[in-house]
C-alpha cells in the first residue's frame, strides 16, 4: 500500500546494506571500539568542522534525549522545552523516569522564543524562594521541530547567545536533521548549528539508517565516563559496528545530505500536490513533514489506499493529518497519490 | 587478526542480511507493530510450546535485563541473583539505576543454589524486622551462566518450585541460550524451559543476529502497558521491523539451534586442543565460553596473534583468560590456533 | 517584630509541649507502633468517620506528596494537578524525582475544573498514540488551594465523579485542612471530604503541631508494605511518638477544629482591616492567607515593622503580598498592623 | 514496664523540651534559616574545631545517609558499606532508591578494614573493563558501627588516607556519636573526626533529641543547592526550629557529651551485670549496645518483664539479643533487671 506515514517506514539505504555486508565477518571489539566505528566518528565531527567534538552512536532518539539530558543536567535541574517539544509530550516520561522536570514554554510553531526564554530564566534567577523550585538547567529544541519548522540563523543564534549567557547547555534533537538541513528555507550550515549547540545529535534512523542516531558533544564536553553513563541506562550496544558501519556510509561521500535533498525535492511536490488539489495546509512547514486540515469523510476514504498519520483533532468536522517525505520516497508514489486526491 | 575474544565479534548470519535486503523497501508501520515482528513472535510462541506468551523485541541484553526487572518488581523489591550474575556486576549498575537493589546469594560456578534461595526467603520473611529491608521480588539466574556452566533439568525445576512456593517470578537470562540449549550437558528443551520459567529472553546478539532479544513472557503476564514502559526507559525501537526481521529468520528451520549446535561443536574442538596443549581449565564449561588458567608470560605473546578476553586475576604469574566460540567461529580459526598453543 | 509571613513562624499550641513533656520518660517502641500513635491514629479516622481509613502520620507537607503519589502511581503514570500546584512548582521536582510527570491543567483561582479534567482524560484515553506518553494516574488538589481558596461541595463531588469514571484516586493536600474546614465558605465536613477522597492528608505542620502530617488513606487502600515505602524514601521516624503524642492532642476535644476557627477568625479581621486601609485583594480568598497588590513603596516601608510574604510579581510598580494568619495569631497583632498600614 | 529496648524509646532531654517552651512563641522564619538554627550550627562548627564547615539539620539518620550519599556521588558511582552497614542491609533499599549500588566489603565486627578497601579500589581502577562497572565514589562507614565497634584512630587515619589517595569522600554515619566519643575505648575527639572525614552526621534521635541529625561538610564542600537537593527529596522541614532548638541545646556546655558518658557509664554497669549473671557476650563492644547470645527459652522468659531487641538467630537454641543503654537510662533500671536476669 502506498504509505506517506512516517520517514521509517522503509529499512536503510542500500549502500548501508551492502557495508553491512561486505564487512559482515570481519572480527571486530565490541562496543564501539571498532575501526569502523572510530572512522564514522571522524567523519562527522570532520563534516561537523569541529575537531574536538566527541561523538557516541546510540539507538533512538528518545534514547538519545534520555542520556543526554539525564547526564548533563545536575540533580537539582530540569530542562526547558516548548510545550509541543517531543521530550515533553511524546516520550512516555523518559526525561521524568531519570528524576528531572521538563520545564515547557510556550510554542511557535514548534519553536522557543529566545526572548521568552531569556524572561524565564532572568526571572527564576531573580526569585528569592527559588530554592524552592526546579533550576533551570539546560535548553531542549529541535531541529527540525516536530511540526517541521526551522529555526532561522538568527533565532539560532538568539538561543545560544541567551543559553550562553546563563550558562546553560543547548542541546538540538536533530531526529530529522538532514531534512533541516537541506531544506531551501535553511540558511545555517552544519559546522554552524555545531558551534551554536554544546550538544545535538544527527538522526540516523529517521534519515536513511535502519537503526542510530550519532550524538556530537561539540567541545569536548561529553560528561565523564559517559560509556558507563550509557550501560547504565542499558543503552550500550554490543556490536557497535552496526551503527558504526552505517553512520560511517552515511557520512562518506556526503550522502547524508543528499538523503536530505531527495526528501526535500519529495516534499516540495507533494505540497504542491497537495495545494494544486486545494488542500489547506495547518503549518507552513519546510521540510518533509506536510500537515494538512483534511475533512474526516475524506480522511476515511483515502486511509482504505494510502497510509498516513492522524495528528490531532482540528475541529468537529476536520482532522490535522500528517504526510511524510523520506529518504526513500518514490516521485511516482506522489503521482499515486495525485490520483487519490 | 584470529580472534575468539566474544561471541558479538563477527555481523549476522548471512540469512538475516539477505532477509533485511529482500524486506528493505516494504512499508512497515513503526515500534514493532508490523507484519514481520508478528511473525517473529508467532514463531518464538510456536518454539516455545507457549500460546499464551507475550514476546517483545529488544535491543541488548542489559536493556532485557533493566526493563524486565523495574517493570515486574515493586517498589519495594529487589532482585535476587548469584554474586557473579551480571546484574550483579557488569551492567554499571543498571538494576540499581531503576530504584532496586539486587540482593546477591552466593555463586556455586555461577549458579544459585535453590536450598540457599529457600532459606533466604524463608529467613526473610520470617524475620519480624524485615520492614526496614528490601523485599525480595524476584529471581534472576543465567543460562548458561556467566561462567558458561549450565543448570540441570533437576536444578531449574528446584528454583522454579522455590520460586512458586513464595510467590515470585523466575526470570531467565538467555544471553546465549541457543548455547545452553545446544550444549550436550543440557538436558532441558526449550518449552520446558518456558515452562519453568515466567519470563526470560532469548539472546540474539550473541547468537546470529545484529542487535536484539526476544523477552517471553510465558503466560500472558507481561507488565500492562508494556510497550510504553519500555518506551519510558528510551528503548522503544521505530524501526522495529530490524529486530523484527532478524527473530523471523532465527525461528524459521531452527537456525537458531542450528547456530547454537555449531558454536558448541567448535567449543568441543577448542577445549579438546587446549587440553591436549596441557591448559589448565577454570572451571567445566560445557558451553561455547571455555575459561583457561595461563601464565601470563604466554598469555603476552600469544596476544600478538590471538584476540582473547581477559577474565580475571588468578594468581602472580597466572590469569583467566576466555576464549569464545560462536555461530561464525571457523574450524580453520581453531586449526590455526592449534599452530600457535 | 510583628510577623503575618506564614502559618509557620511560631511553635506548636501548648498543649502539645505539655503532652509531649508528660509522656517523655514513658519508654515506647519506634516507628509509629507505640499506643499514642495507635490513640492518634483511632481519634483521626473517628473524625473522618472512616472506620477502615489507614492512617500514617509523617513529617512534612513535600515529604507527604512525594510518598502517596510515587507509592500510588504506576511506572507510565503521571499526576494530574492545577499548574499553580504546590507539586507542580513549590517541592523542587520531588514529584519527577521519584521518577514520574505533573501533568498540568489549567488554574482557575487554584482549583482544577472537573470539566476540564474530565476533557482531558475522554481525549488522552481516546488517542491511539497515548502508549508513547505518560498516562494519566491520579488527580492531585490542594484544600485550601495555594490561593487560599476553596473548592464547594459540588465543586469536589464533581471531581471525585470524574475520578472513579476512569478509576483514578483523587489526592487532596491538606496542608492548611484546619483553616478550609473552618471557614465560612466551606460548605463540606470532614467525613464528607474523606468520603470523596481516596486519600488524603490532615496538615499539622501549619496547623498547631511543631511538625507532622497525618496521610489517611480512605477505605483501607493504602499501599502495599507502605511502612517500608516510607523508610525507602528515608522518611520514616524513629521517634514516631514525636507525631503521635501531637495528633493525639490535636484530636482530642477537637482542637483541630478550634485551632482553625481562630486563625479564621483572625484573618477576618486581618481582611476587614486591609479593605478598610484601601488595599487591593489579589484574590478572594475565604482562608487564612490574604493576598493584597500592594505599591513596591509601601511594601518596603512597611517590612521595617512587619514581616510578610512576597508573592510574585503585578505590574511595575506593585506586587502581590501575603500575610497569613495561624492558630497562633493574637488579636492585638492586628491592631498593631493597623497602626503601620 | 522495664526497657532496654533501644536508645530511642524516651523523648528528649528535659532541657530540650524546655527549651522548646521558651522559644515556642517567637515568631522565626522557616526552613532552618532562623537566628537559632544558626546559632546550633554556630555550636556545631565549633565543637568541631570546623570553621569552614558547613551543616544541615536533617530529621533522621536514613534520610540523613540518603540525602549525602546521593547528593555526593556522580551517577556512574556507588558507595562503599561493610557487608553489615545501616545502608546495606536495615535501609529498605533507599541507597538504591535514588539510583546508587552499595558495594559491599567484608565486615569486621562492623567495621571496613582500610587494607581491604585499598585493596578493592587498586583492582578496580586497573580494570581495563570497568566501564561496564559500578564506580566507587565513597566510603561510607558508621561510627560507633552496628555492631558497637569503634575504629581507633589509627584504623580511621588509615581509612582517610586511603579516601585521600584515591580521591573518594569519607562518609561517618554518627547516629549513635555521642556514645562513641565517650567511650572509654575511643582514642579520638570530635575535631580529629571531623579532621579525618569529608562529611559527617552527629545523630540527635539516638542521642538525646527528639528528632534530628546534624549533617557536617567539613571543609566547605556541601553540593551546590544543598536545600534545593533536600526539598527534592521531600526533606526539608518547614519549622527548622524544631532541629535548630534542639542541636542549640545539645551543643551548649557540652550536653551532647555528657549524655553520651552517662549511656556509657550505664553500658559498663550493664556489661557488668550480664558478665556476673554467666551471659555470654556475642561480641566486645564498647558502647552502648551491649549483644548477648542467650538461650531461647531464657529470653521467652524474660521477654514477659522486660523488652530487649532480637537481633539474629546464633543456632538451634540461642539467638543474639541487644540491650541497648542511652542518656534516659536509670541505674534503678539496671538494678531491677539484675533481679531478673
Amino acid at each position: 500500500m502506498l504509505s506517506f506515514e512516517s520517514d521509517y517506514i522503509e529499512g536503510a539505504h542500500p549502500a548501508i546494506l551492502e557495508a553491512l555486508e561486505k564487512t559482515n565477518f570481519e572480527p571486530l571489539p565490541g562496543y564501539g571500539t571498532d575501526a569502523i566505528s572510530l572512522s564514522a566518528k571522524a567523519r562527522i565531527r570532520e563534516a561537523c568542522a569541529a575537531p574536538n567534538a566527541e561523538v557516541f552512536l546510540l539507538s533512538g532518539g528518545t534514547s538519545a534525549n534520555q542520556i543526554v539530558i539525564s547526564s548533563m543536567l545536575r540533580q537539582e535541574e530540569g530542562v526547558i522545552a516548548a510545550s509541543t517539544g517531543h521530550v515533553s509530550v511524546h516520550e512516555a516520561g523518559a526525561i521524568e523516569y531519570t528524576g528531572h522536570k521538563v520545564l515547557t514554554l510556550p510554542s511557535h510553531e514548534g519553536k522557543l522564543s529566545s526572548e521568552e526564554v531569556r524572561a524565564f530564566l532572568s526571572a527564576f534567577f531573580a526569585d528569592a524562594n527559588n530554592e524552592h523550585m526546579v533550576f533551570p538547567g539546560m535548553v531542549y529544541i529541535s531541529f527540525p521541530t516536530e511540526l517541521g519548522t526551522l529555526y532561522s540563523r538568527d533565532e539560532l543564534f538568539g538561543l545560544s547567545a541567551v543559553c550562553r549567557e546563563f550558562g546553560l547547555p543547548l542541546y538540538i534533537d536533530g531526529a530529522r536533521l538532514a531534512y533541516g538541513l537541506e531544506s531551501a528555507a535553511c540558511d545555517l550550515t552544519l559546522p554552524e548549528l555545531a558551534h551554536l549547540a554544546d550538544v545535538f545529535y544527527i538522526g540516523g534512523t529517521k534519515c536513511g539508517a535502519l537503526i542510530g542516531e550519532a550524538v556530537v558533544f561539540t567541545h569536548g564536553n561529553a560528561p565523564r565516563h559517559f560509556v558507563t553513563l550509557i550501560k547504565q541506562r542499558g543503552a550500550l550496544l554490543a556490536k557497535g559496528r552496526l551503527t558504526g558501519v552505517q553512520f560511517d556510509v552515511l557520512f562518506t561521500d556526503g550522502l547524508y545530505f543528499r538523503l536530505g535533498r531527495h526528501a526535500i525535492e519529495m516534499a516540495g511536490k507533494l505540497r504542491a500536490l497537495l495545494l494544486e488539489k486545494g488542500c489547506r495546509l495547518y503549518i507552513d512547514s519546510p521540510t518533509n513533514q506536510q500537515f494538512v486540515i483534511m475533512p474526516n469523510g475524506q480522511i476515511k476514504k483515502l486511509r482504505e489506499s494510502v497510509a498516513f498519520s492522524f495528528w490531532d483533532r482540528f475541529d468537529d468536522e476536520n482532522s490535522i493529518v500528517r504526510f511524510c517525505t523520506s529518504w526513500a520516497t518514490k516521485p511516482e508514489s506522489i503521482d499515486e497519490l495525485a490520483k487519490l486526491l
